[in-house]
């Protein structure tokens, strides 16, 4: 764990007058902590307090893992039959605290442990940690660069993988196996999300799912992949050709790419984020595909593939050194396909650093 | 999607009085209306009221997937710039419905969507809608049983992929790579957990992560893995033996075994949850090896890989025909090492189904 990052949180708490902090996402647990678990419906907690040391509670089985991970403070430990919550209460009772105002993270904690709080602390106030924790988030240091960088080179490696196995008849499904199994063989045990290989009419759907369809003459081919390295995500997308992709096909690419390329442009400290949606959006729209490129710019990179900012077109923030997100517009054409372009970008002192590589110019693949 | 879902929904909110049920979790909505989607931090969201008919609420770019899915009702899409929540107050006036008391999932819902639910309906009382889902989704129906055969054998056939790829110096991520290849060439788009490979020491933590620890001579190999197909999960664990293993890792394995014999020979129909659990238990703690069980029998599978009930110690509820879940006892010696042997199991009129069916007689691989 990087004690800066607990001393950051621990003074808000005192800035902000706050008697406790209950952090429950395994994004922010694992910021904090070094800690990264998915407890699937089981409760995750860092508790930190300001002028108390931390604790992290888990179900009993984490507990060595916990400790492996190298934190250093309290757990809080419960079994399969206890109520976590009362373990909660007890620790804090026995450390003879009282608590006030509590900080939550109001868009992770549900309504149903919302009641096992007030249950637990029924004179307690509540606040949000979230700000805070996307804050603290935001401006990634040199240790989580590296790592995205890292992130980003197998993100390229995955498109390459894909792209060398393009042939007539491979089922978007096969393409999705091999690049999978090419990254896990490195050593990546869990993509960033679903990866997407997707072929023809297919491409249209910007979320679409990859299945038994097969690659043929004339298609595009979009592919969408990340990996999570040690705990920080990437997110690429390339959209190639298969042999003889017509006309339509080429200009909606070539639309997409200058649209890409003008958003990449726009990116350096100080501009605003809404900006840099409309840069593409404008392209895209001079082009006449504007009712096409139907969500945002992009978003956020990190420790969560979809993280804060949002990066869209009402987003009047601006962008600072550190800060880590995708430039992604597309063009979705219901029945002659889709073409996005994707990059995870870095923002420098000056301007930024492009960290997915795989080249961007129409690539097409003989049929 | 099925109708009776949707109609046994709808009869609920009559018998209720409740105005709508706004169901926004991925399970819950695809549960009742085959629409399946992850979608990240956006809100999705299914509204259903006793009078009119039901809508879909989701970002505009997943509209063409849901009308393919099947869904016949409205849709309330919405772009990244839009407020969904405004969107589905705009909707429902339009209805001319007011709303009193609304359902929503209340472990699935956060508090800052609470904030927002209450922003637009600030006169409405809140219900749960989780115990009635809990309750519609605890029975299988024919085509689900059908499904959840499926995968489960599709799990059996990851643990045969990755016990043939045994061998001296192969790695933890090797198998797990080769596994999934394997499961995604036969079309399989997700898995429904990080499938888990782990030899030697790593297998006495339950929820251990592969790495590129490599396979010897000497070491328990532990398999715990899933697919997801047609939104259904399986969920199986298997051990083997590689080479020389040694008197105190038969003796852990064949106690485990002997508690998941003795726990799947106690499922039927009227048995008490908690039987299950103290069944397995009291077999490992006979054998004194009671601490290291660290975690519940196991826990409801279906449309999620952990779903209701938990199959733990203190659940007084019955077993019922159409239920399906896991019974996975195991023993985590820090040291030595870690056993657990994972079936699905589906009740049955008269007992149980085994729905995985990869032997468990102790395998001895060659080393």
């Amino acid at each position: 764990m990087k004690e800066y990052r607990l001393h950051q949180l621990v003074e808000w708490l005192k800035d902000e007058d706050l008697s406790a902090c209950f952090l429950t996402s395994t994004p922010n647990v694992f910021y904090i902590s070094g800690f990264y678990t998915n407890p699937h419906e089981r409760l995750l907690g860092l508790l930190a307090f300001p002028n108390s040391k931390p604790a992290i509670v888990c179900p009993n089985m984490e507990v060595t893992q916990v400790k492996k991970s190298g934190w250093k403070f309290d757990i809080v430990g419960y079994d399969d039959t206890d109520d976590p919550w009362q373990k909660v209460q007890e620790y804090i009772t026995r450390l003879g605290l009282s608590i006030d105002k509590i900080a939550v993270e109001q868009e992770h904690m549900s309504i149903a442990r919302l009641h096992k709080l007030q249950g637990i602390f029924p004179d307690a106030s509540l606040a949000s940690a979230e700000d805070k924790m996307f804050q603290l988030r935001l401006i990634k240091d040199e240790e989580e660069i590296s790592i995205l960088r890292e992130a980003a080179k197998l993100a390229d490696f995955g498109v390459e993988v894909g792209v060398h196995h393009l042939k007539n008849g491979v089922t978007e499904q096969e393409l999705v196996a091999v690049i999978e199994y090419e990254l896990k063989k490195k050593g990546i045990s869990q993509m960033s999300f679903s990866t997407m290989a997707l072929t023809g009419e297919k491409t249209a759907a910007p979320h679409g799912k990859p299945g038994l369809d097969t690659v043929k003459d004339g298609d595009l081919v979009l592919f969408d992949l990340g990996v999570v390295l040690n705990g920080y995500c990437s997110d690429i997308t390339r959209t190639v050709a298969f042999g003889n992709v017509n006309e339509k096909q080429q200009e909606i690419y070539e639309t997409v790419l200058k649209a890409q390329l003008a958003a990449v442009e726009a990116c350096k400290p100080g501009v605003e984020i809404g900006q840099i949606d409309r840069t593409a959006r404008s392209v895209i729209t001079d082009h006449g595909y504007g009712e096409f490129f139907t969500h945002r710019i992009g978003h956020g990179l990190g420790i969560e593939v979809h993280e804060y900012p949002s990066m869209n077109a009402t987003n009047t923030m601006t962008l600072q050194k550190g800060m880590t997100f995708t430039i992604e517009p597309g063009i979705y054409k219901p029945g002659v396909g889709g073409v996005r372009i994707e990059d995870d970008i870095l923002v420098t002192e000056s301007g930024i650093e492009l960290l997915t590589s795989y080249p961007k110019d129409l690539k097409i693949i003989k049929a």
